[in-house]
């Protein structure tokens, strides 16, 4: 589908994509960039692209795709580092978690007659780095796109595309929208998740240990969230502030709500919420988004 | 071990039991009972125990051990039209999820002669009914036992045993102290997973639809967790009232302060929250209570 594709930046998101088109077969040469050295010497080591260079410029030479999937607080010097290089015409890629911070970065370094199409893949772990990568991190995952009116239709096919070839489903709506949804959907739940671990881990060393020994009936689940890429979140948090905010505020508001029924022993109140959760959950594995075995299927 | 245990109560914990001890062999005679017709009938069809009976009386009727794992909310009244038919010298237990509630039934009913030693296996799933029971289920899991101090310490041993016998590890500990650390590791979490499923769902339907389809980036996980026994935490919420709102108010207080760090966009103060939080999964994984694998190993 494409001569030559640059990824740069090589972690858990970058890695899985070069080891998913490597896997099909779809690029006939995939060329890949990290600054981080520790990050290049394993992906040498384990021969998973076609070739490891060492500058942006050599990156991105001769690629009609370039995909950036660095953290966020690196994309500004990156775009402004690759201004130069890009030839015009080229296909310019993201997997960032906010889609309007990156917008904005490419409308002020005001890149000229490049194709950009920002995309986010709503996929990942609790893992980082290349050796999390796995081939089939997209796989019935959606990936959202959006690029702007303006974009060529024709460009935007080939990002939609590519991410199907290696499995994913795609869905083009505006960088409000995204930022709004993903909000809900995955920025409260990390806030509330560190939340609660640091809640239940501010404890005297005797009791933490307790809840570390007890955590099964609930916290584990939290602590996993919890362990995801620092760099990454700090990143989302601070782009999608004001959002995120918003919805901590609904949310405390509710939860106000919530302590008053269980102080008040509302047992009818409290069935009520129980069972519209329930719901919530049916309509979740109704809808792909994961699966129906008890506890995850973990042993 | 036991000549004749009687399991009251065949739900998710119930039915998991006696499939653990069916699947050892480890006694001669299990009796089971539950009021619910349909439970009785699918426990029949599927020969799952020696003996279905349908009164209280034939189920503890020459029994060495009675185990109640009923929903709390039944327990009170299930321990009063037991009282007559129980032999001194049987031994009481139950699966609680709440200690303090069950002593002070016991305490009210003034059962005579009998052995009284409270225990909670901190295992399940979201799943319930005894369909979803597994004779796994309590394995390499921790079960706790809260014994008064005037208990008989041979049958605090039998029901240590017993539990020991199906994979379970064992703490004694006071009924305080059990609710106190449920409290945070559990009832907390349950608190929180309701309240974030009911503040994302509490949108326009179009909104609603989004945030189910991309909810893989977080909201899944505590869809999981919202997912569990309604009437089961019903019962939790309303008898450990106190101690949940006093870890409702500790996690409001921290996100107040979390909210002010990100509306401050305060990226080192969350890169520290995020880097303590990390700690605390390495430490469950550490203590054998999860899995390592990315997204707890689902597909």
């Amino acid at each position: 589908m494409f001569n030559q594709l640059s990824i740069i930046g090589c972690g858990l998101i970058g890695s899985s994509i070069f080891k998913a088109l490597k896997k099909k077969g779809l690029v006939k040469k995939l060329i890949t960039f990290d600054n981080d050295e520790s990050v290049t010497r394993i992906i040498k080591k384990e021969k998973l692209t076609d070739k490891i260079v060492s500058s942006l410029e050599e990156a991105v030479h001769d690629s009609q795709l370039v995909l950036i999937s660095t953290p966020f607080s690196s994309f500004e010097s990156i775009v402004g580092s690759l201004k130069k290089y890009l030839k015009p015409g080229t296909i310019l890629t993201d997997t960032n978690s906010v889609k309007k911070g990156p917008d904005e970065i490419i409308k002020k370094i005001n890149l000229k007659n490049i194709s950009w199409i920002p995309g986010h893949p709503i996929s990942g772990t609790e893992k980082s780095g290349p050796t999390s990568g796995t081939a089939e991190l997209f796989e019935n995952r959606w990936t959202i796109l959006s690029p702007s009116s303006e974009a060529d239709q024709s460009d935007i096919k080939k990002v939609s595309d590519l991410w199907e070839s290696i499995g994913s489903k795609v869905k083009i709506m505006s960088a409000t929208d995204h930022d709004k949804i993903l909000s809900l959907t995955s920025h409260l739940p990390h806030v509330i998740a560190y939340n609660i671990v640091k809640t239940t881990m501010d404890n005297n060393e005797k009791l933490k240990t307790d809840i570390i020994r007890y955590s099964a009936g609930g916290l584990r689940d939290f602590t996993r969230i919890a362990a995801s890429n620092p760099t990454m979140w700090k990143d989302i948090f601070i782009d999608n502030s004001d959002l995120i905010v918003d919805a901590i505020n609904n949310f405390s508001r509710n939860l106000e709500e919530f302590k008053k029924i269980i102080a008040e022993k509302d047992g009818k109140k409290l069935l009520s919420i129980f069972e519209k959760a329930k719901e919530s959950r049916e309509a979740v594995i109704k809808a792909g988004q994961d699966t129906d075995k008890p506890n995850f299927g973990r042993k």
